[in-house]
């Protein structure tokens, strides 16, 4: 049998589902999103379809106009470390900000998720791009976009520049002689920048993957590059496959202007699919998920990557309005594209709303629909995979139930972990440690 | 059969050892610091043995020159948020430093881990007493010790604001009408301090015991008021029963007079017991741990609270030397008990360091011995329990097949968990949320 290219598959783990109205829906637990009996069900039904990773989103920023799924909901490190302890494969991939977190503490943590997990860790890092958020962190303004890359570029270097404190080899553990470590392997950083200075070292060595994995979910012209650059994988959306086309070849381009190989870097689309067992089953499921949003929850939907803007105060059935510089230094990438395909497609702001309140796309559909849509987009290079979100836990259960075996029987996807370890799983290398003089022995 | 007051306990959580040589040991994992598979199987033995909570220590500073126990070990938060998953009715006590941290993320995260232990989390507030601490979060020098306490005041302050964000019945999940919350019962923090302007709310509501319990371990003057005024359980350490009497005499009074039931708060010395079946046996025990600590690293344990002092410098033999202030800005309180016990005991500073390394205490003899000194120190008042600190993991199984055992026949000490929170079994009250006009109804 070829080796055929394969798909990476990670899923969004979450409460009350993404769109305003799921925690509606009669199959929802609306408790959901501080259960830990219920992430720990979906996290292992995930590592019995063999998926790569369970991917937990953030904000640090609410208002009583937010989302259900924003207001009430786990603290992404925690609950993946009480996820590592009840799973054995899968990755765990931890959104945080660059923005508002202690580079130290933020290397600690994830390097302590990366030994209780065996090498499972993964850091999706993020800048915040919801301006409320800086007055939670004793700030007085959110930083320009631009900086905020600057930032999280430079918060990044302290992170992976910590994690290579200890060589492989420098905790020797000589009972005899009382030598518990090559004091020569151990290195402090001294880092002095524009936004940090830390010193260093770490007090813990590095894992079984020598390094967690690094996501990154930017999608504007800095955070592509920054992307391209820096991450392991990308998390991105795309409305169609001409447009996750381009995005892959634009990206695997600047990956390898940066010096790296493409295949290094792994591009995973965010899907929502919705199946049925026939085409009249998934219009009425697709029906009756799109009515649990009433209007005006689309509209503050629509409005978060706007900075949370009040398209209310707009005549719902004209065009779509003229909203300034609202999305500039917010959700740059995500406001634009709304901008953009409204004026493609001539929307008024109701169908504006609704059409990205509950998306239409061609992975709503039935399990051999949407199993072809998967082969299409990886076989043309619309990206290296996907991140399942599902609106209902029951809509997981179909998807693993129907599409996973035809993908696994057309031989693009794994019928077992190829791996331990995160890293050796998604393909991507394990980064040596900067500082390592010769091949690091691994320690017994 | 009459109600006697019970011993509360807990267990100091480790890996190699708090002992510089511990990890020497012959019976020692000198990797256990960053095995999952270890803690698992000490926390499930503590949770079998009915202990209250597992406590977790911190530091955000290394070098060299540290201790094994401090170069390579888990964070507390992700270590017990796994735990969390293993574990049932156990209390999980971390270590976080006010100093180094952002409220907003520290309220965050216990608040999550309380939720997926379902009341379960403990957090015990420190200032970080090593002065190197600054260099690993951007800041030029650690702040004065008075300033750490207001500092770390405003930040609970702040904490504790944060958890009461949602009033216990806020959530109404009410699917029909589409009303997820109540507004009127979400609250903003709106907090502008000295240190922190914090605006809220918090993005997870209050859990089953409705905040994380407050623990405090400082000696200090500064220390013992914020504890009195503050905290739900102190953890402390003392050189004998008299000094824990009046220090316990001395707490519960200004408990009292910071208008609080001394009841309420719960005060816990921390012990390092060594058992033997015999007294011959205890001895050689005791040697062999002592052996395991050279002259050299018990100076370096004994300069750590004068914030990494050299004592090396030093004539051995000579009167314990004249270190100047060396102490007055880090461990104040540790540090002033060694330079009192040497002066009144006249000790020279080989002596000095090595009694710091290995106490001998009452805590140290054959089970009855070891039970006896519990009850008296109960009785007598020089605590509520204890912090069990073992050297090796199968000297925690000694304590627990043999002390635990007594303990419970003679009444003092559990011998099922009263409650499924943390609160409950301590016995300190769930605190009211701040903005409740009436007695909230339980959410269904």
């Amino acid at each position: 049998m070829s080796q055929k290219r394969q798909l990476k598959l990670g899923f969004m783990l979450h409460g009350v589902g993404m769109g305003w109205g799921d925690w509606r829906h009669p199959d929802a637990d609306p408790t959901a999103s501080t259960s830990f009996a219920y992430y720990k069900r979906q996290a292992q039904l995930a590592e019995a379809a063999k998926f790569d990773f369970l991917f937990v989103a953030d904000s640090v920023f609410i208002t009583e106009k937010s989302s259900p799924h924003y207001l009430n909901r786990f603290e992404p490190l925690t609950i993946l470390s009480a996820l590592a302890g009840a799973t054995s494969h899968i990755g765990l991939v931890a959104t945080l900000t660059a923005s508002y977190s202690e580079p130290f503490n933020v290397a600690r943590q994830f390097a302590s998720l990366d030994h209780i997990s065996c090498g499972r860790a993964g850091w999706n890092v993020v800048t915040s791009w919801l301006e409320g958020s800086a007055v939670n962190f004793s700030k007085s303004s959110h930083l320009a976009h631009d900086t905020r890359y600057r930032l999280a570029a430079e918060h990044l270097d302290v992170v992976q520049g910590l994690w290579d404190s200890w060589e492989d080899d420098a905790l020797v553990h000589n009972k005899a002689s009382g030598v518990f470590f090559d004091p020569a392997k151990l290195h402090a950083l001294n880092h002095k920048g524009e936004f940090f200075q830390v010193k260093g070292p770490l007090n813990i060595a590095r894992s079984a993957q020598g390094q967690p994995v690094i996501f990154q979910a930017g999608a504007s012209e800095d955070g592509k590059n920054f992307a391209a650059k820096r991450a392991d994988a990308i998390f991105v959306h795309h409305e169609n496959l001409d447009e996750g086309k381009a995005y892959y070849r634009d990206t695997k381009k600047r990956a390898a202007g940066f010096g790296r190989d493409p295949d290094d870097l792994v591009i995973l689309p965010g899907i929502r699919p919705v199946i049925g067992s026939t085409e009249e089953e998934v219009e009425r499921k697709y029906r009756d998920f799109a009515n649990l949003t009433s209007i005006e929850n689309a509209l503050s939907m629509l409005g978060r990557p706007f900075n949370d803007y009040d398209f209310l105060q707009h005549d719902l059935d004209a065009p779509f309005p003229d909203v300034g510089a609202h999305g500039a230094n917010s959700n740059q990438s995500t406001s634009r594209k709304i901008l953009e395909t409204a004026a493609r497609e001539k929307l008024t702001l109701r169908q504006a709303a609704l059409r990205f309140a509950t998306p239409r796309t061609e992975f709503v559909g039935t399990p051999e629909q949407v199993a072809d849509a998967f082969q299409r987009w990886l076989q043309e290079r619309g990206s290296d995979g996907f991140v399942i979100n599902v609106s209902l836990p029951k809509e997981f259960d179909v998807f693993v139930e129907t599409v996973v075996p035809i993908l696994q029987a057309r031989g693009i996807y794994r019928t077992e972990y190829e791996s331990e370890t995160f890293r050796g799983n998604l393909g991507v290398p394990v980064p040596p440690n900067r500082y390592a003089t010769s091949v690091a022995v691994a320690a017994e």
